[in-house]
């Protein structure tokens, strides 16, 4: 069993959206496929999957540095002791050969569109969902069935006032979901609590409602706002501060009760390993968004649960960030969560398959082999585009 | 006053050398020329640069990302207040526009060689060396005016023996070196012991010689090699285990009253300042070593140092990783420690100018513009085909 060929592209993302740091609206994601020899119901064997949504391309370490390791390596090295499957690992440490320790960067979200393919071509060769190949590698039995997803959104579009915020929220309602997250961080603060007490209005509760600041508050910021919003009693507080700054997270910890949330731009288990240290992260109530999609894939994904773990936490504190079919997968076969999720922005990578309803804030996973891209026509497409 | 152009190639490192982890005969790095609008002495002036040594070739990243948002940017945007030169700090910015915090890697490598080309280009218009623009950017006054620069090595080659390290040690010393640095790691401790005796003998003292393990080391191994090289009152124990594993740095200090020196894997002020809050740094002792051209650039550096010396560490115990013209004139216009150098490996781009000497550990700076490539007449070839 060998891979023939890998192809790479990098795809736009669809609309003009901004957060409180970023404009989405240049941003790429590389999308990829790994063709093997195996034929399977008549069909080449492909592994197709892309770099989670929030980073810009990675086209050139793709290209120049990982897909050359790939072709270079003896096939036989890429599998698993069975010689029947493709080993993640082996596949993961292949194409950072030669790397040095630490720089968790561009590179991680790199290497994750391989490690994601790779899982998917194991999946095709078993003729099942990747969220079952996961849950029975990790020895986890089964996949869940149904996994819990919110609705992420609340940007600061162009022209909003709060009655589009709150139609934008009652629209996900209607979609089936109960839990929402909108941004905060790109007004004042009093302008920012009016927003949230408008959603909140909306969703019913706090409970019900998360907020993100994209990491832009200093300290002081951070606890400006946590002060004005504890009244809220919100699901979570997203990303108060720069992601690095573990000092900033643990002081905020101790001056606000609620949840905090964090994770989404730590790519390794040792930043992971640190957060959990040194952020003051505490186990009966904060979150973790780290996402397998920008990390190196699942194999170190699931690194980053064990340090989790180790040191007290529950996997059901992982939500992770992306709000595509990759992570659900991911979700549903470690049981995890839940899984964020983009309605109808991010195309078209964000979002699952087109017949996938939300009903009460959940989602049935689906049956079809892989990661089921086909069952996302604006998605299947762009790598009908590349593999033709 | 605007850039016309941005060109960028690969260039591949001489040499089959291997660290503890890491082979480095297929290494790149980017080499880059900002051709700007004015002109000096007949001719236009240029900026030259490259990204540090030890990371792969960001050629993707600061094609598709920086370079157009370089060019898409209102020029004056790129200037500094007087309009008469080009502001670092500015140009960072912008060629991170969108991009999200965290994630330091691959990126920061991309932006350094851009943010170095722009130091050049105002050192040019100038007529001076950069290092005395940094010297004034920084209000330093003036460079200085010699640097201690010591001889990096000792790495496991294929047929090595201790001959060969002692050989290698003593060249050093005939090039006029005083002080050196060998790899550890890459065999059982007992070895290793006894080529660090070997290299001792020749050395002097153990206070000439600093051992690198590139980052290999559980903390088991690390406090055993500490325990072992105890005796040797050794200059420096670097990068025992992985360069984010800040909890084992801590416990390492504690178990080792010898200097510990890390920080070439850490890519921004946020990751130094976890450093100094969790790694267990002390201040009369343990070295920095986080490299301008892997870290975005002179102006990020300069935070990095700001964390330091803000909780009472100081700059003389910096000693950048890299060894090569541009991280020397970053020491000597900053007023650092020191500067690490390569003698005769990681070429191109490794070393300094063909005619500068080495007295007793020591080098003097060149008076000539700018970074002082076309003193290096095997580097300045490779800008030479750039820029044809």
């Amino acid at each position: 069993m060998k891979i023939l060929k890998v192809v790479e592209t990098p795809v736009k993302l669809e609309g003009n959206i901004s957060n409180a740091l970023v404009n989405f609206s240049s941003h790429t994601v590389s999308a990829l496929a790994i063709i093997t020899d195996q034929v399977r119901h008549g069909k080449p064997v492909i592994g197709l999957a892309f770099n989670s949504i929030g980073r810009f391309d990675q086209s050139g370490i793709i290209r120049s540095r990982m897909i050359p390791r790939l072709m270079q390596a003896t096939p036989d090295s890429l599998l698993d002791s069975t010689g029947q499957r493709f080993s993640p690992e082996n596949v993961l440490s292949c194409i950072l050969k030669n790397e040095k320790p630490g720089g968790h960067g561009d590179r991680a979200q790199a290497a994750s569109a391989i490690e994601l393919a790779i899982w998917e071509i194991n999946a095709r060769l078993d003729d099942e969902p990747v969220s079952q190949t996961i849950a029975k590698y990790f020895d986890r039995g089964a996949r869940e069935e149904s996994v819990a997803v919110y609705a992420a959104g609340g940007y600061y579009y162009d022209g909003e006032n709060d009655s589009a915020l709150r139609n934008e929220i009652a629209r996900y309602q209607d979609a089936g979901f109960t839990k929402f997250k909108m941004k905060i961080g790109g007004a004042d603060l009093k302008r920012d609590m009016q927003r949230i007490e408008a959603a909140i209005e909306v969703a019913g509760s706090g409970q019900n409602l998360a907020v993100d600041a994209n990491g832009r508050f200093s300290l002081n910021d951070a606890l400006a706002y946590a002060s004005a919003m504890q009244k809220y009693k919100l699901w979570w507080f997203e990303e108060a501060g720069d992601p690095l700054d573990f000092e900033l997270n643990a002081a905020l910890s101790k001056g606000y009760s609620g949840a905090l949330a964090t994770g989404e731009n730590l790519f390794s288990h040792q930043d992971v390993k640190n957060l959990v240290l040194f952020g003051g992260a505490r186990p009966d109530r904060d979150i973790f968004q780290m996402d397998p999609g920008l990390s190196y894939g699942v194999s170190e994904y699931v690194k980053m649960i064990d340090e989790l773990e180790t040191r007290g936490f529950d996997r059901r504190f992982a939500y992770p960030h992306g709000g595509q079919l990759m992570g659900l997968h991911v979700v549903s076969g470690l049981g995890l969560g839940g899984c964020e999720t983009y309605p109808n922005i991010f195309q078209p990578m964000g979002g699952f398959g087109d017949d996938m309803e939300i009903n009460e804030g959940r989602v049935s996973m689906p049956s079809n082999p892989g990661f089921g891209f086909e069952s996302k026509s604006n998605l299947i497409h762009e790598f009908v585009k590349l593999l033709s």
